[in-house]
């Protein structure tokens, strides 16, 4: 099957991405194999290429899918021809992949298998960071960084769909501002022009939000501080913008009663996906399936092209998210 | 009555302690009006005479007292001549203090007032952040730094008897680490002469512990990140070892999934301080009566030696609990 693996190149070069030709991955005890028809780019991919996640084995690049059910065990709850999206323990960019039967999703009839490849990981991810560890609230106030990012297009929504929860979001033109608030964002702050931690305070009423999604990281960790409310949840997702962040004050987490929460997907167990998904199913799937909540994909690249799919992502172009075609259209 | 006040001195000298005489403080609705028999010294005390706590508004120090209930309303529950422990918002070193009658404890018959007055301050600290924000588990490990001091000795106690833990504590002398041993800690660690984070994984079969309770700080950064399991909770609640990290890498936080929480007891709101105790109540009180936990007294103080007090807590020389007598004794 064709596959896209990192080609190491020189040390004083940034490695690249190489189709090359391997066999078919052999399914497990409890996996399905999976036909793939899409797979999403994620920036845990990025990092992987770049030979830093350190938790990546599989040397095929990808960590969710969707596609067509090519094989699977009799109590496994699928059978072959079913249409199916799910996180993979990588070797999503390829025609074949193996996939866990407990954290697989049927795909909704209306969704194409781009619109399903752009479900799994965003989603699973902001219904975690929301409410396994930021346990949100009906009505609490929640601040999102890189509003108009994957995690973000399905953060604002479920925050609004599940929580009515006031969402503030931050992004970088006024054309993903609008996007997010077309989502249902209530307020949309651009970070190029405006101080996102004066903008959070004037519409908390000077209190601040309960809860940060921070894909950000170093650049804005004095300013989230700023703008999280008393006892705050702040989920630390990412490092866009840094990862060291220089003079920590701990008695200002201390004085606020912060509670601070680094987490990522990927290296979590098998177990944790598996309840994750499971949760997310039987509370989001009926919105989902009602059209109250869509996924968000910015542009469709062939596999072929998976290093310009990755460098768009790379230059903040997108809206939503990057989607890896395998084959042909749907 | 009597009050202990802090004495401004000129900028490039540290603050005092004086007595003074003040009228007695007058009971809100819903308070109790307190004799104060004994007050116990905090480190919240010592940064308030600094200068630098920011949230003390009662001129007279101390946030915990014993003592005979002068004045009560009929509803409050307690009616004069009662020996009842809690916190109060300042006030503590003062013959009389008020108490809002929603977190006032009555005194175990066996104890004395000095020994009542060791228990509210620790040990809801260490009950709050055990249960309510380290949400220790049965049988999990938690890292207790300054196993020694007021709030660790409480806190050993309470992981081994409600929670069965593995206790593993860190102090500055083998006569501090043989008191945490029989006080029920598995392992001790000289933090003077051992690397604490290799001792940690020794004991932990390389996982590291569920838990931390840290109130070091600064110092133990990089060593408690070595020290946590994956998804660990660590509960930041002191600054003894400086409060300033000079960087903090936050990649290191996500990929251990590590959640962070700082906490501090005294500014936090009466409701909350009220539900504490009254699920402290429930959950320890018995097994306070039943004497399988007690509470550690190092030394007491006449309250006119209150710098002396405070003092003795500035060099860590303690062990358990230091009080302030105020009156005739027992």
């Amino acid at each position: 099957m064709k596959a896209i693996i990192v080609e190491h190149k020189q040390p004083e070069q940034a490695n690249g991405l190489t189709l090359t030709e391997l066999p078919a991955p052999i399914p497990a005890e409890g996996e399905l194999l999976v036909k793939v028809r899409a797979a999403a780019v994620n920036r845990t991919d990025i990092v992987t290429r770049e030979g830093q996640s350190g938790y990546a084995v599989n040397p095929v690049l990808g960590v969710e899918i969707a596609g067509v059910v090519e094989q699977a065990d009799g109590n496994s709850g699928f059978a072959p021809g079913d249409r199916v999206m799910g996180l993979v323990n990588g070797g999503g960019y390829a025609e074949y992949a193996v996939m866990p039967a407990e954290r697989a999703m049927k795909i909704p009839d209306a969704y194409s298998f781009a619109e399903a490849a752009a479900v799994p990981e965003v989603f699973l991810t902001a219904y975690q960071t929301l409410y396994w560890i930021g346990r949100l609230q009906p009505h609490e106030s929640v601040l999102i960084h890189a509003g108009a990012s994957g995690v973000g297009t399905a953060a604002i929504q479920l925050a609004k769909t599940l929580s009515r929860a006031q969402v503030i979001v931050t992004a970088g033109s006024e054309e993903k501002l609008d996007f997010c608030r077309n989502l249902g964002a209530d307020v949309g702050i651009n970070y190029k022009t405006q101080s996102f931690e004066q903008e959070v305070l004037q519409a908390t009423d000077g209190q601040g939000v309960d809860l940060i999604l921070d894909f950000v990281g170093a650049d804005y960790w004095d300013k989230n501080l700023a703008s999280i409310k008393k006892e705050g949840r702040w989920v630390l997702i990412g490092i866009l913008g840094g990862v060291q962040v220089e003079q920590v004050n701990l008695f200002a987490l201390m004085s606020k009663c912060v509670q601070l929460t680094g987490t990522l997907l990927t290296p979590r167990s098998d177990a944790y996906k598996a309840r994750l998904t499971a949760d997310f199913v039987s509370e989001v799937f009926p919105r989902i399936e009602r059209g109250e909540i869509k996924p968000i994909v910015d542009t469709v690249f062939p596999l072929e092209q998976a290093i310009e799919a990755q460098r768009h992502m790379e230059e903040n172009r997108n809206i939503g998210k990057i989607i890896l075609q395998v084959g042909k259209e749907d």
